[in-house]
């Protein structure tokens, strides 16, 4: 059976599964589309043997699981594409109600650090689906991520005070953030260590496709939505998939954050899986 | 939103998808892997644009579908992947018990009307999963298809009748017979012509690839088989993607024989979408 690897369906992961159908991975993989929220409970379940998810929940699993060495969605500064977006300025959030989009795990969990140990406010936080309007007619502040978040980076009212998460991590703790890893299951890893390389291998290659190819993949993006080339190519430069030993330094620091806020119960190591060169 | 092309995950389809990954054309449709008694259903309620769909669930469903005019399932001879297998020589089943998979709507009643109009015995018909020594223990004949069919038609029991219903069909009828054709809900082919025409493009470039390097796909589905580069080889050769018109003609003789045998209320015209060159 052909290794069976998760995909998030994107724009963070468009440039990767460009690279991946340019470098004809899908003759070698069985690609599974689905939403973020779902892989982390289909790799647990055995349905997927490698997938991305959420870094909080990986932490929150990392008994069983491995992550893959090179490869995470992760910025060094702006991202774009994670944004809080408040009426106020966000240190005058204290006691104020903050809306967190429903389709976020990490991103949540980054909010309430930034909140909290940065800005140091204690808001009232309440989950909802990620409709602006809807937020802040109910709330002062507005946490939304991927697609949503990217379409209001682009075009908001400019009454409202926007916040880039990965902006902001990056100034207060010099760190790169680290968003989603690619997770193997850890029996997956040591009985099918030679399928696990190959696909390490695949997604390696396939990232250096798309490094390569930053401006076609732009021109491709923009073919299905309505914003202009140029919107795509800066989002991808700030996109960046690089897990190398800083990024994971990030990781430990937002892992050590989240459990400061009670957010985690216990900072798992984290766990590198073998990969043969 | 890009057009969502149903695709099965089957042996016979494999040619199909490698021609589609070296092309390239996961970047411009939506691919959605499903089981083909499934995808019926999918393309009716609006959740795929373009599907394969078994030759006589296109005929129940014609008032509402059109179909792409370069692509079908088909055979000229035999089909390696539709097999009777009985204990006794088939024109003996007179009163016997026939064993259909459920996995199969076009090929069951291939099935029936070889047997009753071709062959002109009567036996009982029974449904079952796919599982020949269990079909053998219940009934004297068993129809398998798909991977199960070719497994059974490279390795099976000598002391067991084996006939290729393609062959049968061409044999008797001296016509091409038709499996599966891409259907296409016919609102869809008529406000998107435009994405409709691109469809049936890539499905074409992607059949002139796989005719072209049929030896590559033979060793690639090799791989994850237990079956010999050859035996795929000889698969791929007798498995036809053809339908121009006596391809239809083989098509609309099956309809009127299914039609004959009380399998289909009504034989509709074959109407073929229009797809500017």
């Amino acid at each position: 059976m052909r290794p069976r690897l998760g995909h998030i369906q994107f724009l963070n992961c468009l440039p990767l599964y460009y690279g991946l159908v340019k470098n004809d991975v899908l003759l070698d993989v069985d690609l599974v589309q689905a939403a973020p929220k779902d892989l982390t409970r289909m790799l647990l379940d055995g349905k997927l043997d490698i997938a991305p998810i959420p870094a909080i929940e990986y932490a929150r699993n990392a008994k069983d699981l491995v992550l893959l060495p090179d490869i995470a969605i992760s910025s060094e500064g702006e991202v774009q594409s994670i944004l809080l977006l408040s009426k106020v300025p966000v240190d005058e959030l204290d006691g104020a109600r903050v809306a967190l989009t429903d389709t976020s795990r990490t991103s949540q969990v980054l909010a309430r650090v930034l909140l909290q140990n940065h800005w140091e406010v204690t808001p009232e936080y309440v989950e909802m689906p990620p409709d602006l309007p809807a937020m802040l007619r109910d709330a002062d502040a507005a946490l939304l991520i991927g697609d949503e978040a990217l379409r209001a980076y682009w075009e908001h009212d400019e009454n409202l005070h926007a916040y880039d998460l990965g902006d902001v991590w990056t100034q207060w703790t010099g760190l790169p953030m680290v968003y989603a890893v690619w997770a193997v299951r850890r029996d997956y890893a040591e009985n099918e260590a030679g399928a696990l390389s190959s696909v390490a291998h695949a997604l390696s290659g396939s990232l250096a496709y798309c490094r390569a190819n930053l401006d076609d993949i732009a021109e491709y993006a923009a073919r299905w939505e309505s914003f202009p080339v140029g919107h795509f190519r800066s989002y991808f430069d700030a996109l960046q998939f690089r897990f190398e030993p800083r990024y994971r330094e990030g990781l430990a620091r937002y892992l050590s954050e989240a459990h400061n806020i009670e957010q985690l119960e216990t900072i798992p190591r984290i766990e590198i899986a073998e990969v043969s060169t």
